[in-house]
């Protein structure tokens, strides 16, 4: 169904049918001028928001636009976990172009409501209009925590340790072989077009790429989960970090923010930088430093936080959490102890999206 | 200076450089995973979100991007006021083409930072990113009012007065004068091209369109208020309105929100719809009716509210307020009196960004 069939109202009215706010915080929804919630006492209220724009983080070719609703929010709902908060509630303003079906768009709240219903945020407003190319996409999250427990970024002190959750440069790896896909298929299709060969363009544009042993790697690209997880594994040990970020642009970047906010350096060590088997695997399939994609590849979104040293053991008890080195004074720098003992500054190779690159 | 050559990090910094909170509600703003708010007690949070289109909400033929992020700002804080509230803190997201410069995007912030600062609103965060074409803005704005003070849609009741603040119909007689001046330089433009007549190529570059004597109905298109005063003064003479939205789809469209949300009909008379006299003139100008303007043009950002009938009379002494009619039971549906006497059903043939016109 056309989009213009029904008109803005009515594709809001389709998209939001049947959603029932399960926070007592959101006191009015969809539907007015604005959201309007009612916040906890004594909790603070965090605000994060993300703008995505098709042809620069996504890719129709390779993300269904249900993945990508689901991705979406889950990259929003991380940064509240990042501040060692609660997600509850999410506004969703959608630019669609003419290319998109009612369908589409259904779809594309298919995923995010998924997200939100998995972690307990309510969609509570947007906006919905149209764009003269490509598909816009932007979420604001908003999440509280009690006043006492918000974690930001500069809090980092010499000798707390550092840790991060789960495995980092999956997610990197799952876009080298997404990409590397596409521009086979896109080669092979060309190649068949130039010829005229109409049997081989059907083939190739029925097939569906071969992804097999290489499921865990594309499942981190293309559906992330945000560590609500580790927030409460933390809460529950009775942990409060010092520092916390989500490592959305690559583990060097990030860790160079901490250091800057909280003017400290840091010592990390190569071999404990938490690597899934098959990243490594497909490293060297690719012919990349496995250690280079888990520093600056991105897109993990693990936790990343530093812990006073004296919960060092409580910490490396809890499962899916890693040390990985410990906060300096400021002045030696942010180093990365590489395993045959040399030493590296750290650089910021994350994504940048305004750099030349 | 090209934004490539200070990339993301450095661009946030340029724009945000010497931004100090105002409100005291606002712990954190930029640099961490998300903006750290602290809500007075008491108060519910008021949340709006708009997500501008260059192609589709601006055309930069004929806005500055100084005045775009004034607009871009303002309306969503209009949406604050809508709700009885006051505005507070806002989050600004930009996609950026490679056609604009870091220059540019300060001109926009310069607007945005304005408007922000005429209503005590703190720029607290956001995204900046890259697009494929043109410039797309998501901008969130989060407010406050007391609980009992928040204004719905859907509070007004049979014999309530309904009223409108300043006049309707100028910023969509000024949009139609942009619109007749850009293709009237087009089609010079275009036939100068055609005649390879150099001179007058230059002489169309260089002369900017006489808008003398519209200088009124350009602003109101260009560089809409917000009417916080008008809530101020509601506040001042103790009047709680029964319900209120701000009118940027047009009256008749906003008009019906409420009768649709309050399960209420109403009854408007053409005389009293408050038009200024240069959007009289202009629309004469034009051969078009300038009830119909006033009705659907839209984007005039006044507030249309009502009261009860007890407050009839103090709403009528403030300035700047008009009574246009009142509201009615529900099956005696949504009328306009003509001044003529005539009875016509309102339509709502407000702007809507996904329809086919």
């Amino acid at each position: 169904m056309e989009i213009s069939e029904i008109g803005e109202f009515g594709l809001i009215r389709r998209l939001t049918e049947g959603i029932q706010p399960q926070n007592p915080s959101t006191i009015k929804g969809v539907g007015d001028d604005c959201a309007v919630l009612s916040p906890a006492k004594d909790t603070e209220t965090l605000v994060t928001t993300d703008l995505l724009m098709e042809g620069i983080h996504f890719d129709l070719t390779y993300v269904s636009l249900k993945l990508l609703g689901y991705k979406a929010a889950m990259v929003n709902i991380s940064d509240i976990y990042a501040m060692n908060g609660t997600p509850r509630q999410m506004t969703v303003s959608l630019a669609i172009s003419r290319k998109f079906a009612v369908e589409d768009i259904e779809d594309l709240y298919e995923g995010l409501r998924q997200a939100c219903s998995k972690h307990g945020v309510d969609i509570v407003g947007g906006d919905t209009t149209s764009s003269v190319t490509g598909l816009a996409i932007s979420i604001t999250v908003i999440g509280e925590a009690r006043r006492e427990d918000v974690v930001y970024r500069n809090g980092a002190k010499p000798n707390d340790v550092i840790c991060v959750s789960g495995n980092l440069g999956a997610a990197y790896m799952g876009l080298q072989l997404l990409e590397r896909e596409k521009a086979v298929y896109n080669q092979q299709l060309k190649e068949a077009q130039a010829k005229g060969n109409k049997q081989e363009i059907e083939r190739l544009q029925s097939i569906q790429p071969d992804f097999a042993g290489k499921e865990y790697l594309l499942e981190r690209q293309l559906k992330p989960e945000a560590r609500g997880d580790i927030v409460k594994a933390l809460a529950e040990a009775g942990i409060k970090p010092t520092s916390m970020m989500d490592i959305s642009d690559g583990l060097s970047s990030e860790l160079m923010h901490i250091c800057s906010q909280s003017h400290v350096g840091c010592r990390i060590y190569e071999e404990r930088i938490p690597l899934d088997y098959e990243t490594a695997v497909c490293a060297e399939e690719f012919n990349m430093n496995v250690t280079t994609c888990a520093l600056n590849g991105g897109e993990d979104y693990e936790l990343l936080f530093t812990v006073p040293l004296s919960q060092n053991d409580a910490v490396a008890n809890l499962p899916d959490i890693k040390v990985i080195g410990y906060i300096t004074e400021e002045q030696k720098g942010q180093i990365l102890v590489c395993r045959d003992g040399n030493e590296f500054q750290l650089k910021a190779q994350g994504w940048n999206p305004l750099s030349k690159q």
